[in-house]
């Protein structure tokens, strides 16, 4: 991984789980001369002050942008609107403006009618994250060895985007170039879906009558404690994620309820083929994704057995 | 955690990581006097010997019974039937013979008419697994800190019910006692159901043609390849817990549908609102699950991230 200073002064709008990663990840590599940082709620600025993940903290978004060349907007998507109309008068000809959305087709269509001529903006997302939130969730290393996808506008400066992909490189990311609207639909299915998957089966379990909330924490260790982390992750970020991806979601949800359909068929039907044969092929999946370095090669993901203390936590 | 003999001689009917499991818990505290082993296949037989986790491997199940006081079948529930009639001549009076099956029902229909009279028959399942299979992946600490339920038909010997429960304590576990029915509906939405629910995403995803699979696998880090672990869990063990807990699945199937139909509808009309509701309230649950010791309290399940290799195989 390279490292050295790649630009003289950085804003982080938005202090969270991505910002305070990418704050860790520069001072980790020297690569920001100064990082400057804005976030609504003036805890989370001293916070993150206090921290040191940024060098100086300001009180509004277009304070934090003035004279920056890499200008990172990281809040839940659907705030992109309102910061990009805030930092339009501040921001410096020849910066670089980008954010970590999960979505990108409608942060092109939020941020792309505020950015002034001679400012480049070139969409991004991280795929990494973790589901805690907020200043103190973040940690140098979240990006090492993940993805991350930048979507280019047609006739983006090609300088930017290089300058951009460095940078992504340095705090430690492999770079792909994608176009918008394939990448939220990409995003649909390997990340949307499974989240709205989760925290529907979470409320499913906790609604219901016959068993209680307590069985289903006592023993969640038998599967159910899976779905619980993506279940966990910020509501604010999803929320805006599922309003502002409708179509893609929709589609990829269309399509999970159709194959559910044919899957509680052959078991109302005692079709143990079709079972058999479903249940072998998904096996390969998981082979294939930890060949590529993308989860644990441990088994139940690494969560280290270790022996029970008296009561029963042993951190599993 | 108590130790030392409770049995002269356990048999271990199956040895894969159930089985292998118990073998090495039990050598860990000194619980048996001798274990004697069964497997259908010769390899695994040779391997749990060498392994050492077994004392003695034996070519048919009745041989491997014979004299035992403790039997614990460890097949997936549908072989139950013809080992309990394979067995059956060979139990001896007084015996204990229990299971680890993930349904009970069943079970109990299955194996209680080959029971003895003199021999105790006590349905059991340990809440605890990992998406590996085989007599190499077992471990002793499997059990612990994990709960295993025991599901004792009406008129169970009550001394033949605590000493299997001191068993199962000795092995690392908490013991909890439950009817039949009740264990197969906790299950099905606790076990069950996610695991349906993983098979099927995987599956939804590895359909698709406007998504490659290598992006599928390069981006999984975005929340699909927590599914993917369940979806790598044993086959055959999964369609026949599918076909032997039929009712109470698709009782919890058809909820999860009809929660999941009014989620999608709330997506395509915009209702922040109810998103916003229903992903701040599964939240907690995820925070009860760690406070009981059920799972890691570190993000990402405790998937340490670390500082990428050149090729990007970091471990996450």
């Amino acid at each position: 991984m390279s490292g050295g200073k790649l630009f003289d002064r950085v804003a982080l709008i938005g202090l969270g789980l991505i910002g305070g990663s990418l704050g860790h990840a520069m001072k980790r590599r020297g690569i920001a001369g100064h990082v400057s940082g804005y976030a609504r709620s003036a805890t989370t600025r001293a916070r993150a002050l206090e921290i040191g993940f940024i060098d100086s903290a300001h009180e509004t978004a277009a304070a934090a942008v003035a004279d920056a060349d890499l200008v990172i907007i990281c809040t839940p998507v659907g705030a992109l609107a309102e910061i990009a109309g805030d930092i339009e008068p501040a921001l410096r000809k020849g910066a670089i403006v980008t954010d970590v959305g999960s979505v990108k087709v409608a942060v092109v269509r939020d941020v792309g009618p505020h950015i002034p001529d001679g400012v480049h903006f070139i969409p991004g997302h991280p795929i990494a994250g973790t589901e805690e939130s907020g200043p103190d969730a973040g940690f140098a290393e979240l990006f090492d060895g993940r993805w991350c996808i930048l979507t280019p506008v047609p006739g983006a400066d090609t300088h930017a985007v290089e300058k951009l992909t460095e940078f992504w490189t340095a705090c430690g990311s492999n770079v792909d170039i994608m176009e918008p609207r394939h990448h939220d639909l990409v995003l649909a299915i390997v990340s949307h879906l499974p989240h709205i998957i989760a925290y529907n089966i979470v409320g499913t379990a906790s609604d219901l009558e016959t068993v209680t909330q307590s069985e289903v924490i006592k023993y969640s260790a038998s599967g159910f404690r899976d779905f619980t982390r993506l279940a966990a992750s910020d509501p604010t970020m999803w929320r805006d994620v599922c309003l502002n991806n409708r179509e893609p979601i929709l589609e990829m949800l269309a399509r999970f309820s159709e194959d559910l359909t044919a899957l509680q068929r052959a078991i109302r039907w005692g079709d143990g083929d079709v079972l058999f044969d479903l249940f072998t092929r998904t096996r390969a999946i998981r082979r294939s994704i930890i060949d590529a370095g993308q989860d644990s090669p441990m088994p139940n993901f690494g969560r280290n057995p270790t022996h029970a203390k008296p009561d029963g936590k042993d951190g599993q």
